[in-house]
């Protein structure tokens, strides 16, 4: 049974354009980069402002960070935002950081431009429910086990309390297969946007969990129709307090998105 | 790499036990049964008695339901709970139910014997930690994509924060088959008895979705060694509000209850 | 759609009992026990005295090994069909074994009383059709992908050419999970007597891959119904060609086998 | 344990470069095309002309074809072959056509320019050793429950035998989402070519299983770096007789090629 009202594509609805900052998402092409995790005020603007040389035009970086274990870093939560904040007013990229916690909505998105739901939280009806009733934009990472009508449900409940402004982000869905992480399904970007008029993005990061892949999967991305990329950059992976085998360096990431755009441009043009 | 420390078994540690009204969970065998969710007081009332009278010694209800889609019925809330409260005066039932989100934990808490954390809600962190505050039992779900470890590990978030009782319940994972709703996991219950100290009980209706599978299945999780069982009863299953097709009748109920308690004697013979 | 003619179960059909020696498959419950592969005489011999002793009704023993590398010992071939009937010769236990080639079947027939289709050839339409030539009965695993309904069609396939004698096994399916080699769905038990006169049985061995989960999963089974076990037994694990960690010692497995038997009498009382 | 000798990459071996008419796979970008099944003389002919016409290098068709109940179109055996003999004197193209049994190996290969080993029989190891005692080359499909590590010792087996002339195919995976009929998964292309010095191409058809899904996954996979593609084309879809739903017509197909290969020359300038 089909229960999209608001997320679904029809002949009645235009495609969403969400306006980040100077960003028109839907319409240009997004680039979100930036550590895992927010964990010194160097660490978070250096990388911010290496990744807007390398043309990034927001910014990520998470201060309450969902992790397996209960010992492992758990992010700075105010502290990371105001880093966030701080690396904001340096370099002009909208934030993108994510929220755990319903009652964290409110005063999480005084400081970020994009509030993130992640994965594990994506049937987290509480919190769909109450960042529906802002007005930021939401970026919906599926979860690792859902179905597309599952994934657009959840979107739904967003648009449902009020909020239009949610961006998906494709992060790799659980298989069998152990050599990546996750399996990144791209057939869900083509499959959204012909069941959907919401934006979505890929994130080839947390999906493949290996560094050597990052590159060619983000042109595939682009290649499929993708509406942007989510990317981990770290100025100093090594030291990574989370996620280290993954986040790419300045100066590798920068040569990728010299190829992004220009595969974007071509794409465009095919 | 483990970093289970409170959770798994060792030799310093004895099997937990839970005091739940009169019924010691990891030693006497559980059967939680009652409504997917609480609708009106009849139908709670009457299904709650229907259910003792089968032997089931808590009562299972929802006020608070995560469904897929948003314009499902999402639960009567405070009322249900006030409904689940009568039903527990009139049968003596402690009552299990499930919280969605970590403002409704303390307030609920007064009304529920045992919280349930459901499956789509297992990485929930916030939740974890609100239901680790309080010291009543937790039934905490294994997530429909969740590894034995990382299940392991969310039973760790709730002991970390200082509540030691901690009941798991395995209800089906996602798989490619789409004969069952999911692929109920036995093999999980002695895997958790092996691993960690924990009691462990099995839901054979989510995981099934199938009447027909739900009392094979039952009496195979009670071969398996599994603590208790967690059943779905309405005492008119075409008539409810969700999941109508896999409810079980009180009298099939109470037919599939007999042959679970003679197989746990003689399994204890065994 | 579904295109089962043969296999299915409906008003016109009785269960299907296959008679194995003295053992009435479907009827009678079955117990295949034995090495993974036939590696010496004395090996086997030995083994299946053990496992007659234990209550096994028949030997099983790989001649052709269907193995994930190429350099992996492949099996004996001929030489270990001639072992296995000498085994047979000595205990007088009917002979279970694999046969990876149409052109093996005819010949592989003479020496074999179950000739088995593994998991990796179930959907070898090739094979199917060959077995479906002889009057041998055909033990046909279950895929490690397999939905129920193509697993039903594998088995049509053999029914349409001619053989109706077909023991469905389930082996367990691929999952996410990696605590165990394969997750054994024991749901798939009732599911096929719902829907199929065949008879099923289950091996606990290959789906869990794990020493310590194989007896909770031999009782399980039996409590969801199955026709019958097939386990691993090695006289000696430790020196096992292959899968030398979840071979059972002869002793494990008789005690094993006392529960079992009486768990199945028990059952049948209930 | 890596048991790959042959198969991997190292230092001591180059990329393998398959001489196939006058295409050089893994060097020429391999555009393979045709119907589901060799139906008639006129079907073949005209696809073939069209495929070609579009910039198909290869021409594929099943003279064997591996159905899911025995009761459908099971294809033309070699009458098929015969036709597929005809296309390739009249267009040139050499022909790719599947082998579903060892005794049919080396008549068939006096036929088929490639001979493809489908996913269903990819651990069919008989058929593997046969395949590989020839020397032309083999289109090895990936099981939809395979692993990168077994499917490159499924090579080895070829490898192994003799026969180094091995074409990898991706075709999608099982997984839980039921929009799509497999999860193509494009993160295998990069992951191949870390690991392997075989070539590697991508079948969006069977993978997608719908037709919308096609061209984006095809351009996908050529950013991801893919050797080929292999795509269903019916100069007729709506009277196929088997995969109708998700056969290209000539017209979208020539459509797609052209931008492929223009994408294809741009990856090259990247």
């Amino acid at each position: 049974m089909n229960t999209l009202k608001l997320t679904m594509l029809d002949a009645t609805k235009k495609r969403t354009i969400i306006q980040v900052g100077n960003v028109k998402v839907g319409e240009d092409f997004v680039v979100i980069a930036g550590p895992c995790s927010v964990e010194t005020e160097e660490q978070t603007l250096i990388t911010a402002q290496k990744v807007k040389e390398a043309g990034a035009n927001m910014l990520r970086g998470g201060a309450f960070k969902p992790r397996t274990s209960p010992y492992s870093f758990q992010g700075l939560g105010l502290k990371g935002l105001k880093i966030l904040e701080k690396a904001k007013k340096e370099t002009g990229l909208p934030i993108v950081t994510e929220v755990l916690d319903p009652r964290d909505v409110s005063w999480v998105a005084e400081y970020a431009d994009i509030l993130q739901v992640g994965a594990r939280n994506m049937q987290n009806f509480s919190l769909l429910k109450e960042v529906g009733k802002i007005q930021k934009p939401i970026l919906l990472k599926r979860g690792m086990d859902s179905k597309l009508q599952e994934w657009l449900n959840c979107a739904e409940y967003i648009l449902a309390e009020g909020n239009p402004n949610v961006i998906l982000c494709e992060r790799g869905i659980r298989t069998f297969e152990t050599y990546t992480r996750n399996t990144l399904d791209l057939s869900i970007v083509p499959s959204v946007k012909e069941t959907s008029h919401l934006p979505i993005i890929v994130d080839p990061t947390h999906s493949t969990g290996k560094l050597s892949l990052i590159a060619p999967m983000s042109l595939a991305a682009v290649a499929a129709g993708t509406d942007g990329l989510m990317i981990e950059v770290h100025y100093n992976p090594k030291e990574a307090l989370c996620d280290k085998e993954q986040a790419m360096t300045p100066e590798s990431f920068n040569s990728l998105m010299t190829k992004v755009f220009k595969l974007k441009t071509f794409m465009e043009s095919l």
